[in-house]
């Protein structure tokens, strides 16, 4: 709780909603007639319109990207340490649009909104997204913020693969693509994963099939389970045994059934934190549209033809910790760019830390992507 | 279900019980009176007594690790891949025993045998294990058998840990340790992999503290969820890949909800056969035991110094598609055995298979184990 927010903040922000009155077609064929989408904008568009950055999010995050929302707020958005005055995304160069995505839980309209046929929750009978719908979605908050084209699209994990959506998808609409900690598709033990995680939550009795909130009960027990899973796979064994080591938790026993590491302590007090905030149909959409998105599937599983129409340059980057998003994940993308003779340019950042990586302040990172950040303002001449 | 079982088989086998009345007292200073021990042996007792091999299971694993029980036995025990005539462990040459771990749930004592206190099932009352009594409940069914000295105790996984715990408690008692995919102790991410196991089954609510055997339910979504977890661990993400790609389940839709991929449908159907067979007190009380081994610990973490009481023959091997215990962990107790001067093999075998490799019917891997196994039996002259 910052009693002087610091000066590198965006500073207090508020979020924004915008709602759509035309019909939006997914992929699938379902079609919804009008939606919301929660946003947040830091930073001034610039005259010309073409200092816009558009920051996709990644599986469990929102629009909250940047600054507090209240002095009483205890930690800023997700990309804090990127997004602000002099960081990598130099707020004051920069429009930077963070919206949540559409099946999300944060204000975007998403399986606990009312589904205005039923007068109930959608639940599960949301559509089923995919990354291409979601890209859709952000194309006409574009079109409504007056943006043409983006000068850079930006994520990390599933937000790096909308940003490859985005340069396939909309190719003149964007100027870069940064691409972060993602991989072309899902590998088995990526699914496998996340089909643990689905399974724990469908498999809670309060799950109820997916109408929990007509039962007044949240799958708590399965939203904990997903997420202390999920944790596992955002870190690294060595960022793991840097924090926790062995350590006994405070107070634990040293022995028997009732000793406790302070890694599980860590994970059960995240577990439960997330099952108090997240939606768990939501959970489910969104790690469905991670395990589909798969651009060379229709190109007989070639990535080259898949981004055969990307202008965008690109940046991509990787970390050596991250055992979910390889490195070698990340190369293949720039292989297959490489080969559409695009502009490419690939980091591969050595650090202990895991898939988590991306979010954080970590020096030769926010080097490297500052470096590109500022040359692609030079280039607008922001 | 061979109608002739194979040529090189131990054959049908039939599992014994040994029953002992006098007490043993755990390391945490709980005592049961009296106890059974599960097992099986194959091959032939030497007059000298001295052909004698203890194979110590793994986690989830039991005392039938050959031959058939059955002809209609679909599958042969779990290490037939390893133990038989002519196979690495040769049942022409050895006496081999495998004892079903005390707290297990295949004929040894366990949380689901009767409490002859209460009358009831021990459920979580069941004293808390460390690998040290394992290895003496093993000392004293080798007494009754009339073994003084193992030729060898072999152990892959858990069981190597076993194995190298038998090399430090009883230096006398074993001539070779043989220690397969093992690590001196479990690192933080291997902790929290058990600890999301442990919090599917206790957070299931038929679990009942532990004493769902009074309700007449199991929990078996948490048992589920802790076996589908498990087989995520010991696959690798390149054996996961080979085996099942990106393929469809048969008869699966091809996008939304219902999507169903190969891998999850066989991490289900592994889960859910678990849950039928395997009891749930049995699982929390051996994962803790796992998180538990470190055998250093009483000695400033040096694992030097823990082994420095051991003078058995080293036979260590690691998988390096095997990233829940990797090489660089077996490497680290071949340092330990070499500073203490003792004689060591090291067999590190390039494989894509995960921590399961030790199970498998791998060429490199047999001929390494069988090459050492036959060396062995020239010293005994079997």
């Amino acid at each position: 709780m910052p009693e002087t927010l610091p000066p590198d903040s965006v500073g207090l922000v508020t979020p924004q909603a915008m709602t759509f009155s035309d019909p939006l077609e997914f992929e699938s064929g379902a079609v919804i007639d009008d939606y919301t989408l929660a946003f947040e904008t830091y930073g001034e568009l610039n005259a010309a319109h073409s200092n816009a950055i558009l920051i996709c999010h990644a599986l469990s995050s929102h629009h909250h990207a940047a600054g507090y929302h209240s002095m009483d707020e205890r930690k800023p958005g997700w990309w804090d340490n990127c997004i602000g005055l002099g960081k990598a995304i130099d707020t004051r160069r920069f429009f930077v649009v963070c919206s949540n995505n559409l099946g999300g839980c944060h204000g975007s309209t998403g399986p606990a909104s009312t589904n205005p046929v039923t007068g109930k929750p959608y639940g599960r009978g949301f559509p089923d997204i995919v990354v291409k719908d979601w890209v859709r979605s952000q194309s006409h908050l574009a079109d409504k913020l007056g943006i043409d084209r983006w000068a850079a699209v930006i994520g990390g994990s599933l937000g790096g693969m909308q940003a490859m959506q985005w340069s396939i998808d909309y190719p003149e609409r964007l100027a870069h693509a940064i691409v972060i900690a993602a991989a072309p598709r899902l590998s088995a033990q990526n699914i496998a994963f996340n089909e643990v995680a689905r399974t724990a939550i469908k498999s809670d009795p309060d799950f109820h099939d997916g109408d929990y909130y007509g039962h007044n009960v949240i799958p708590e027990r399965g939203l904990r389970l997903a997420r202390m899973l999920g944790h596992i796979t955002y870190l690294s064994d060595d960022s793991m045994h840097a924090r926790f080591g062995r350590e006994l938790q405070e107070g634990s026993p040293t022995r028997g059934y009732d000793m406790e590491f302070q890694v599980e302590s860590y994970l059960r007090y995240q577990g439960s934190k997330f099952a108090g905030e997240f939606d768990a149909n939501t959970y489910l959409l969104m790690t469905k549209t991670l395990d589909h998105f798969d651009p060379a599937k229709e190109y007989d599983d070639d990535l080259t033809r898949a981004l055969a129409r990307a202008q965008a340059k690109f940046l991509v980057m990787s970390f050596t910790g991250d055992w979910r998003f390889s490195p070698e994940r990340s190369r293949e993308i720039v292989r297959a760019l490489l080969e559409n003779n695009l502009d490419v340019v690939y980091a591969r950042i050595e650090v202990d830390e895991g898939h988590d990586a991306f979010l954080m302040k970590i020096p030769q990172y926010l080097q490297v992507f500052g470096a590109y950040m500022q040359r692609l303002a030079r280039e607008l001449g922001a």
